[in-house]
């Protein structure tokens, strides 16, 4: 890790382009958004990477100096290339934090990290989601009240196909009957993920100051520890180590 | 443990004799009223216990007879003895399980073995509540759909302060915006802990046949394994044994 | 569900074959061995299936009539296909049970359903384990002490690289210096997963009455709740179910 | 929480007076050691109490200035006056980190958390610990290697009777056949909890730089986030806020 925190921010960016409603809501793409706020930060930079370029924008160069990866991605998450969901799945596992977005459940990225369908109920009625703060004292809660509110969604509910989580930060409630585990926390291997629900392309949610701050936090839990920018002794996946 | 699942019903038992409003929802006591479906079931046994008996109805007899201990408290939280409380505690350390109903999230208990406030919201207001399975794999999901619904309830909302559970089988919406974690599964010492959130007293919530199919099943999940009828060698709390 | 487990233990069936010395140990295969004792069980039933059947021995019609699966592989992970590996996959999550057995920690179902490399350190040195159990009150320790040795075994070492367990059941003590969590319970899906770390080929330890009765439990454990035989009302995996 | 993390190290100190080989080993009492590195950091500053002092030197007025505390104990936990252990317990549900070592796992306000009995097995042999990372990527595990080890310690073995830890950072192998869950973080409240077993007062333990770093590390783990400075809107143990 560089002293600031390198966040490689990657967007399918095909919604945007290609439907003028979502395009006005986010005129530079939903990547654009996440790094403008990302880099008003004094500890963070910022880099984009999206589907339409070479190798998707994530060569092994760029995955060397990312120390946390913003994935957004909806309609075209099997037009991401196997070896690329492959070297980002390998580098999550060496240390690099992954923040996985809305309806990035479904890439193949994280469906890899969870070994689960990462399947759920949804709903786009614009509905009211209201989200309680589970673990008041995680850094991902910082700065956040007992809960807050973003005024139209689309609903993402349960049963959302996951493993437990290693910890529960957010519970959603959504105005039309459904409970959603909306912000999770899983180590795997040496990297931190960390799933968060909002964020429907057709509503300016990266907008809201409390999402912006959960993207800020989560940003600053997932960054590796240092000592991970030097290997550890010795190989850790190897499969013979006598000891002494 | 005994061929059948030996059960003792507590219940704090003065709403339905002070109020009869609540009294006519359950005459014979909410305990009678839970003890009436398990005892119909083959394999489980059932006995009763109340806070005006002597020593609450929770003697050492009693207790070591006891496999899976069901708790309803209320408003006499406090009029439940502390070494009744202590001798509790040390059963389920030992392998006793215990399902804890509603309100007596605040019971002495439920507390102690905790080690937090236990703290909710809530709010008397005759809402819908709905309850979303997590776990669909869970015995204690045994037999449910995706949810199920209680029509009027109280609301018990997050942030509920407990330790996050070994497992969360169900999470509950209310109609007035909340979530809470309303099953809650604990490994504590040897013993099983179920929280179950369902049961206020002016609604009769047990009757209603999904909450009585998820106590049912809580006791066959909490009962206690088979080899703790029988000490295991040496003494488990015992601060020292050399090994060879 | 059936009212017997319906067991069906998986063995590459290799070793074996292959060593003379191996073979003397298991004269019927590992999965022989395995499904002797499991046999002997009034509530399980076993079939077996192996690397070089068709389909490895593991048709659509198997699994269906499969409650649990026993996995036992080492030398040959790669020449399991993958559409068998994703049927078991997609079985598991469906609600079937799979303990997965020492070197099996490197199949492709495992890795599939835990998301990391599943790797570890090991040494060949016949050296003395002691399996100690953490959750003295869990299904799987039914009937076991406080731990129980394995006079020569390999040694299975951390850091190994697996999602921290939903429930740590052993912890192995190797007289080299090494620990291991070697027994782990996992939720996937609606199917739970058990991996247990004891089983070297070139040891007898499936003829131990420990080891023999940590799979019986094991079994017992994993084995489906009733109401997955039928579905559950809607499709658990569609996206979009609009609730009233 | 100040700019800089307000530890405040708390020690029995009654070893180190009465037992001059102990008092050889630290001079200025095992809190004036854990204090010594920990005031050369520069973003942590560092005061001191002891049980001989008023109200054990945790007042309200004390308690309110910490960020962080630091608790070792050994013989006299019983000493430890209820009203002040309450006052602890209530401080970290709050949002305080608390930091338990060694035989304090036996303290009144570790007990207390964790609502279970916390005993161990023990031994007095001197003899070689190794320290396991089980989550090379925690914070806790910043700067460590695969493992490190402890040349003479006392032994500490399961089954040790805690809740399953929120994260297991490390376990411990010992020479005479135990394991040991050795770093375990728990989040209770608003607080976040680290267990650290190795510390016995009889070995220099606490000058072993791994040692000083795991404890440096858990200090910045277990600071409380910055919103807990300023409270929350509304009180978070009310029982009773309806939302519109």
């Amino acid at each position: 890790m560089s002293e600031r925190i390198r966040v490689t921010v990657w967007n399918e960016y095909l919604h945007e382009l290609e439907d003028p409603s979502i395009g006005s809501i986010y005129p530079q793409g939903i990547h654009g958004a996440l790094g403008e706020f990302l880099g008003k930060e004094a500890d963070i930079e910022v880099r984009y990477a999206t589907l339409r370029q070479e190798e998707h924008g994530l060569t092994e160069d760029v995955l060397r100096q990312t120390d946390v990866l913003i994935w957004w991605g909806h309609k075209a998450h099997d037009q991401v290339e196997d070896t690329v969901a492959e070297r980002v799945h390998q580098r999550v596992l060496e240390g690099m934090g992954l923040i996985v977005l809305h309806s990035a459940h479904f890439s193949k990225i994280f469906r890899k990290l969870m070994g689960t369908t990462c399947s759920l109920r949804w709903r786009e009625a614009g509905e009211k989601e209201r989200v309680w703060v589970i673990e008041q004292g995680h850094p991902i809660a910082e700065g956040l009240d007992h809960y807050f509110e973003i005024p139209q969604t689309e609903m993402y509910g349960e049963r959302f196909d996951i493993p437990e989580p290693d910890t529960l930060v957010f519970i959603s409630w959504y105005a039309g009957g459904e409970v959603f585990r909306s912000g999770c926390c899983y180590n795997r291997g040496r990297g931190k993920v960390f799933y968060f629900a909002p964020g429907h392309e057709t509503h300016p949610i990266y907008y809201q100051k409390e999402v912006q701050q959960v993207i800020k936090n989560a940003v600053r839990w997932a960054a590796p520890i240092l000592s991970l920018s030097k290997p550890l002794s010795g190989d850790w996946v190897a499969p013979l180590e006598p000891l002494d």
